[in-house]
């Protein structure tokens, strides 16, 4: 795996509750239906022409190339994700599938390494000739990250080899030497993967090569600008640079001046993990404390409370620090999967449930939004607040699906929640110095080892739902280890039982670090009492001002029409009113709710009047964020005006 | 003029308090500007070239065409305040430039007619090729309005013989008779002006000439389509036709099937004010009824507090009812001035307060706030709520400035401000059957007849300031007649006095109506006592929902950063605190102020929170609307939470 602290993902299971229900619709409905998808068998979805590309360009058919610059990136994601399936769940059809998949792709491969079958079947005379809009590199990027996956999963060197020959091309084509090109991708990616490439074969030049990329970027002469004079272009940019220019790419200065996150919040994030990773292997304390830097402007500006970063659609960008408006959220399904990756990165640097916390608001909000409870349709764009009427007219809004859909045109999020559901091991646990580390508490059982002793944990629990979590520790033989279990920041009140007593709960940066000799049998039960909370921005936030989200555990909720009829903006919640959360067994595959009194603003006679308007007291529901949009169109609101 | 019921200009005369000095500052600082603007001889300011291109067309110079399709427009509408404030004031050395100008204008016109400098200088070969874009028969509009008021001010006909001619040629050229043009302009405003040409000449094709382009306007087939398709265009719309394809332009089906108003909202407001006069000047109750309710939908659903209309940027449109957000307010000062000329079409139909009402609204706030209190720069989008780092950052803000500037490549709204604020006396007065109407207080005086005997009403106030309006009546004999004094809608308690003696005052549908015989020396004091109000919004309204606009009299107040310090959204007025006005007169050139207690949320340690924010007493000061960034540059609001 990618992180050097996970476990390799055979030896993690979920098996109950709320994540593993996700691993389990990930694997059994998303995986193969995207097969489907890249396959262009899905009525009415928008095509993706992925395996016909490949196959044309391999030879192995007839037909023109279909889709955008970067459309082997959704292939290469969905061999990644497939690949994680198969590390833990063994699937020989499966298997052959990724052989058969790979072998075109090698097919397909030129002689000197590239591959990348838009620019092979439409222009190969402009290989690597704009770096800054094609993301020639962003897709080799990803064919690596599946490589390694592939590799890891499967022991087999087939994908492997191939992305070794890519990346063994990029590498004698780019750089400041003689005859190379010093430029990068306009959208960041290779970077991370070439950590992971270099992790995987040992290949330290792969890291160099990653550094080169980062280092690299921003330096004067821009190199975007001279490519552009060299295509002729003058003064122009594509629209979605619009006010920021390059900073749109991270590259209107080098990386080491950033200060606070810019441009594109994919990218942005991508960059960011690709320094956290560079850090690690390098040892560079003042890249590490660099990226530390920008991780907590992220966190402490630009952060929705769902975990969503990205507030400007146009650009699809960092705005400017705590503007967060809820209607015109992007917050991009990918850009949180982002959020993700770098706090696991965070973890990786220091062990702070700070960071942990970020992960988990991320991965049960805006990540979990993005992917419907039936596993078949997608949300690319999260915002917390629509009004489908408002949100189809708006331009800019226009990128707004007020429901999912089956497939993009651009599909870069469906695959990506794939991959990181299909490799939730490698977040909810972490192998550290003295023990294990458990980030997310989900229903199942990890193996690890304590020098030469196996050591089982098996985890029990509801989690989200219910604040119970039990750990039984395994061990073949007793061992000395530290178990370091994270106390959720949104919990107030934690409590400890170690062997059916009371236990003191001491926790040293968001995690209780529990050393003794376990034994076989020893059990640990956390409990993580989740009230209703209201949750408030900062003031600086002006879109939620007055205003507060309800969380029960990592969960952020929102209301609906569907329960609470339109207007959503005419509710309010009085300061006094107690919310209760309630089971509901049959609503949106069971889950919990949040009712209790709210006041309806009535509407009155004029548009604008001096009288204080009718306020009408109303029941109100709330249904957690992730679920939105899986009952029918409808208006949905976040935030919540207290009154 | 254009209102049947206005009196001519030069019998109103404007000479104390707050609209006499506006109109002061239109009259000797922003019609000899716009000359200076016209001329391209302000430095710094975007190149006009009006002046320009009628000299290189007219022969006298040579030289290329600058700006847009539309651009003569601007002289028009300059041509036209310059005409109001001629019959006003009386001003030789103006009359002789006008003169020379109209020359030039004359030489310029074609021999059958035609004039317009884009399409004599540079697509002489697609006249009338591309109503839906070109403008080419809004521009004619404005030369007509301009040839109307010129002749009217001087009674010369110079220019109305130029406007009459380039009428006529529209009038063959465009119709559904054998060999005409079927079609309408994309941006309506002829519509109205040849409403004016019939009414100042008495030929009543004119009018039937406006009919038709009313009546045609998006019949099917419909014209734009087929003139597309004659271009070659094929599925091809201009951006801002974005959502609303050609019902941005009124047009995607007959103006009689409108139901609420749609698109461009200066287009939209344009064509119900010729809609009105059409349905006045035919006798048409059906036409009347219909454009009453398309008011009434305007007044009701999609009209800011602020007396703005088009709350879509991308296409400077009407949204949907209700979709009022104050950062994303288009409010453009024309259509404004828009709602200005409709409501005054209203008080044509029926003398009922809640036009004026509307009237006043709009243009004591969003079209003051289109003008620099020192006369030489302009706002063209005026929103309700700026954040200057934010507005410049965020696309859907990208036509938003922060700070009023001299000129703009499409200078619309200038010379549109000039040309109201120089006809102002038409919107104040009005001669009804019965009397005079007083639509708008403002210092001066105006001579009226009643019968064969002249009346002087001399009014002196201090209003919108000052509660107090005192009214002399001076007939030259007694006379009979009605009074018709509008009482504000706003105004909760007005009081009359005669003669110096309290009296009852009644109104009907918002006028008291005074019937006497009125004597010399007659006096008439009304008070409209102007308490701080706290203005709500209708609960439909999401953007203002838990907020007040503060409001005394008719204007409407907002709070500025250099008063209250930046993070306006943290402030909140609580619900108990008292809130005065007091009169500064060192303050943007002398104004009241509202002043009182309000409260600071601060900012916290933590993006997100549960803990309740610390709150902080803070000191409150707003000004009108209508003066805002007149002090730098800085956030500015006018909805503000109440705690």
């Amino acid at each position: 795996m990618s992180y050097p602290s996970a476990l390799p993902l055979f030896r993690v299971r979920f098996d109950h509750g709320f994540l593993a229900e996700r691993a389990r619709l990930v694997r059994e409905t998303v995986i193969p239906g995207q097969w489907e998808a890249l396959n262009d068998r899905i009525p009415g979805a928008e095509r993706s022409g992925c395996v016909h590309n490949l196959q044309v360009a391999a030879g192995e058919k007839a037909g023109e190339f279909h889709g955008l610059f970067w459309q082997d990136s959704d292939l290469a994601k969905w061999i990644e994700a497939a690949s994680y399936r198969l590390a833990t769940h063994p699937d020989p059809a499966l298997d052959t599938e990724l052989d058969r998949l790979i072998a075109t792709l090698a097919k397909a491969q030129r002689e000197d390494g590239y591959l990348n079958t838009y620019f092979q079947l439409v222009e190969p005379q402009n290989r690597w000739a704009n770096l800054r809009d094609c993301h020639e590199l962003y897709v080799a990027g990803h064919l690596i990250e599946a490589g390694v996956a592939h590799f890891h999963a499967t022991g087999k060197r087939t994908l492997l080899a191939v992305v070794s020959k890519l990346a063994d091309l990029v590498a004698r084509t780019f750089g400041t030497g003689p005859g190379q090109i010093p430029g990068y991708c306009g959208h960041e990616e290779i970077e991370l993967a070439l950590v992971k490439l270099a992790r995987a074969t040992g290949e330290q030049r792969y890291l160099a090569l990653a550094d080169y990329f980062i280092t690299q970027r921003g330096q004067s002469p821009n190199y975007f600008e001279t490519e552009a004079l060299r295509r002729g272009e003058k003064d122009k940019l594509p629209w979605h640079m619009h006010h920021d220019g390059l900073a749109t790419l991270q590259a209107a200065r080098p990386v080491a001046e950033l200060k606070e996150p810019v441009g594109h919040a994919v990218r942005m994030m991508y960059l960011l993990a690709a320094m956290l990773d560079l850090a690690q292997d390098k040892g560079d304390p003042a890249l590490r404390e660099h990226g530390r830097r920008l991780w907590q402007a992220i966190v402490e500006r630009h952060l929705y409370v769902t975990g969503g970063v990205g507030s400007e659609p146009y650009g699809e960008k960092f705005c400017e620090p705590f503007d967060l408006p809820p209607d015109r959220a992007y917050a991009e399904t990918c850009a949180a999967i982002g959020v993700v990756l770098c706090a696991r990165r965070m973890l990786e640097h220091e062990l702070d449930g700070s960071h942990a916390d970020v992960m988990e608001r991320a991965l049960y909000n805006n990540v979990l939004s993005g992917l419907a409870l039936d596993g078949r349709t997608y949300f690319y764009v999260n915002p917390l607040e629509v009004v489908p009427a408002v949100a189809k007219r708006r331009f800019e809004c226009h990128l707004v699906k007020t429901q999912r859909v089956p497939w993009f045109g651009c599909a870069c999020c469906p695959p990506n929640v794939a991959r990181l559901f299909a490799s939730l091991g490698a977040y909810a646990y972490a192998q550290v110095a003295d023990g294990l580390a458990v980030h997310l508490y989900a229903g199942g059982d990890v193996s690890f080892r304590v020098g030469p002793t196996p050591v089982k944990l098996r985890v029990t629990t509801d989690y989200p739902w219910k604040e119970r979590v039990e750990l039984s520790v395994e061990p073949e033989t007793s061992a000395e280890f530290t178990l370091h279990l994270r106390v959720p920041g949104w919990c107030r009140a934690p409590r400890l039982e170690l062997n059916g007593r009371p236990s003191d709960l001491e926790t040293v940066r968001g995690y209780a670090r529990l050393r003794r000799l376990w034994k076989q049998g020893d059990k640990v039960v956390l409990e993580l009492p989740m009230p209703v909370e209201r949750v408030r921005a900062d003031a600086r936030v002006s879109a939620a001002s007055g205003q507060v989200a309800l969380q029960r555990g990592p969960l952020v909720y929102c209301a609906e029409q569907v329960d609470n009829g339109a207007q959503l903006s005419a509710l309010s919640l009085p300061r006094a009113s107690q919310l209760n959360a309630r089971f509901v067994p049959d609503l949106l595959a069971g889950c919990f709710v949040i009712e209790g009194e709210a006041c309806r603003t009535e509407p009155g006679e004029k548009l604008y009047a001096t009288a204080a308007p009718r306020v009408t007291p109303a029941r109100f529901r709330a249904v957690p964020y992730a679920l939105w949009a899986n009952r029918g169109e409808g208006e949905m609101r976040v935030w919540l005006r207290e009154s």
